[in-house]
């Protein structure tokens, strides 16, 4: 949802799944109007058979949540729904309820562009178990996607080794917000720009582009198109050799490279969009080297992600940026983080002490964590992070070196001398934003930061190995005797 | 983009690839501002190794040229950027140009819901190359993705067998927009409900929710739960089987059933979201039919999609309808249809004879076919397809009986006795639509009879028969003639 400077549309409250509000209906009626929840969001694995995710999406929950109202015409809407078995779904005075609604939750949530680990509790919600329904699936929608494409883009960047990356990806997204979500969350993983030029507008990312085939198919020859363009843009000067044999296309930018120098100006880059990167990029540096214009750069594009990429350099292909754009807007060849929102405690008003719940299932894996959760990182003293621990958000902190294998073991032990500190920030609180959220870039500065610390051998693409995440025993204790409780039913 | 009904937002002339307004310029200054061009969209191959798609986004075409505008604020960002080689990316002349922009294309599609198959040109743009260029993101981003989910929606519902299938997809779909495309898309390929309530707003598509697994766990006990909700909701009321032991689900579901009945109401479904749906199906089904409850209706859900939902049929499961969500929105495992919009004709000035264009390309598959086309079906007497011609669209009627192979082979004979219809259709005129789109309504009925008539040979999944698609031997000529020339250039 392109919430930032965009203005939330006054009917953002409807998208959401119908049962939201059938449940909203029934927590309304059956007395439960003061019941309150906490909510977590987790993924239940990280994207891409990868090692880390990366936290996305955070800077626009404040927005969301201070604007989630139900105008007139929502209303009207709703009123109007029919129950399958007949009559109105809706009841006039829960109607009416909606109408002076607004959100009062408070929210915790991992900072944006810190890494954060399956079944973590990377955004928490709590308060009226009606807002945080109604809340549930505005917030996936804006979290899974953005941690997945960030995540994304990291691994595509991470194979680039420093050459820059920018997003092509605007023309295979889910239209005008998708398209927004990928420059944004893309930039914040590390890529250095977007092609979409709404998202430079709106969050101020570094826009690029300079032409297609069509432009060279519209002229007579490839000779004049490039020297169109290049009289146009001589500036932003970057010619597509393959729109019809790029041999012919380097010949004819080598000649228009060489006018631009005796008019005083640099040809910038070409780009190769179609066939063997890797010899047709070797070619065109070995002819633009010998024509006497080393400076040219050479930038590829073409269905490209972290893995041809990786074999490109490989391959030892002189590539000196790379435009991605298919792979990094669908998130090919996982399109879905797959993230969920589960109630983890429950009371029947905030004067209440919170009931710890889970939900079992015959797919273990998909049995949650009980409690009010935080996450401990630990790190060692060159700020590497080591371990995280799962831990109740009430608990003694000196009682949080006793950690208990949830997911993947880890050892006591090798968090000895490690600093543990809690990863959750509180973002809003009664439906305000507590804080002013990050800018774009200082989350993109904490991903940087945050990657260059996580251990290699997390980061890699083949088998990475696991990063320890643990339960504190507490809650570790707590989920077995609630799932013995739930079987003694 | 959620187009319809919904206000445009003023600046959506930028949600384009910077490329676009870079070249834009080019044209502008280089003695183009009269130029004209021709651009299909089109795409490679059928996605899922299926053997056709469903043409879907065309409704919105209209809406979308007559509002693309760019406002003050747009030309302002705009400005502000800088080229790389440093000054102002943009010049005054071409942001005064700009300022009064609106678009004057014409627009052909095929018929939305109507099939398409890989090469054809599923919208085609005439008119002023700059507008035309301008245009190319917002059109690929509306028609691409809706194609795709449409396509796949298509499958999920033949597999489905008549039972109903309700799209589930918005919170994994790409924010905002793309949860309403998704919604929308699907519907016209033949979904019967969403369960996105925004989408039910703004397109009339019948929505569908009862409750989640965190109803259950907000109660004490899930008998009170589902007391509760039958109570709220008696005339929607699907119970989810499987918060903590779907066998326990099912006692307290008849348990509520027994009650309902015994209250004048009818407990109207269960669903499973979790488990082996073929084993828990069966099971309930026999629990519930054994308790007298045989009119209960089993729902599932879970990561479905078309190939598990034909093997629960072939293991006998007795399932009456489906939720999709994940699989339908992310459009998993191809999320990208890999549509593009390649200029196949330009000219000088409307004054001018069209000349024909074609991009080469060391990747055979990647040659675009040059001229100004139409398609042709050919439909036997009982109304069934057998083939499609890519046409001149120019050409004499009568010469179009003599085809050439450009995929796949298709004899002339084939066709003898057949009765061809050309498929594009003009939208817009002159930068105004042409007549009003089709409802969706239309346009789903229009899937469901196109796919009626379809060779279950075709729409099989594993190895479907490939549709004959083949290019009218005026314009294989010219083809082979152009290319022909640009080898001996």
């Amino acid at each position: 949802m392109a919430l930032t400077d965009i203005t939330v549309p006054t009917d953002v409250a409807l998208n959401t799944d119908l049962y939201e509000l059938t449940m909203a209906q029934g927590f309304w009626e059956s007395g439960h109007i003061d019941a309150q929840g906490c909510f977590n969001v987790f993924f239940r694995d990280n994207p891409f058979d990868g090692g880390y995710s990366v936290a996305c999406g955070m800077g626009q929950i404040a927005e969301l949540v201070e604007n989630l109202r139900f105008d007139d015409a929502s209303i009207d809407y709703l009123a109007s729904i029919q129950a399958p078995g007949g009559g109105r779904l809706f009841k006039e005075g829960f109607l009416d309820y909606l109408r002076d609604f607004s959100m009062h939750v408070d929210v915790w949530a991992v900072p944006e562009g810190d890494l954060v680990f399956p079944r973590e509790p990377m955004v928490r919600v709590q308060g009226s178990v009606i807002e945080c329904q109604i809340l549930e699936t505005a917030l996936l929608n804006l979290v899974n996607f953005q941690t997945l494409v960030a995540t994304k883009a990291s691994r595509v960047v991470y194979a680039a080794e420093g050459h820059p990356v920018s997003d092509f990806g605007l023309r295979r997204a889910q239209g005008y917000d998708g398209g927004l979500a990928v420059a944004r969350a893309s930039y914040i993983g590390g890529c250095t720009s977007t092609s979409n030029v709404l998202a430079g507008k709106i969050y101020g990312i570094p826009v690029f582009g300079t032409h297609a085939h069509s432009w060279v198919m519209a002229f007579p020859t490839e000779l004049d198109a490039f020297r169109a363009f290049a009289k146009s843009s001589p500036k932003n000067c970057c010619l597509l050799l393959d729109t019809y044999d790029v041999h012919e296309g380097i010949k004819n930018a080598i000649t228009v490279g060489k006018e631009m120098e005796a008019a005083g100006e640099r040809l910038n880059a070409i780009r190769i969009d179609s066939g063997d990167l890797a010899k047709l990029s070797k070619e065109t540096r070995a002819a633009f080297d010998e024509a006497g214009l080393p400076y040219v750069k050479i930038s590829v594009s073409n269905d490209l992600e972290e893995y041809t990429i990786q074999s490109l350099f490989a391959q030892g292909a002189p590539i000196d940026s790379f435009g991605v754009g298919t792979k990094l807007a669908t998130c090919d060849p996982q399109p879905s983080l797959g993230g969920v929102y589960k109630l983890s405690a429950t009371r029947g008003s905030s004067d209440e002490p919170w009931r710890p719940v889970m939900k079992l299932s015959e797919q273990f894996y998909k049995r949650t964590i009980p409690g009010i959760q935080n996450i401990m990182r630990f790190v060692d003293a060159s700020g590497c992070p080591v371990g995280d621990m799962i831990v109740d958000a009430d608990s003694d902190t000196g009682n949080r070196n006793s950690m208990v294998d949830i997911i993947d073991p880890v050892t006591t032990h090798q968090l000895k001398g490690c600093e543990g500190h809690e990863l959750l920030e509180l973002i809003v609180k009664d439906g305000v934003r507590a804080k002013e959220p990050d800018g774009i870039e200082q989350a993109k500065a904490r991903c940087k930061d945050a990657l260059m610390h996580l251990d290699p051998a997390t980061k890699r693409f083949l088998n990475p190995q696991t990063y320890p995440v643990g339960l504190e025993k507490g809650l570790s204790d707590l989920r077995q005797k609630l799932a013995a409780e739930r079987r003694g039913m």
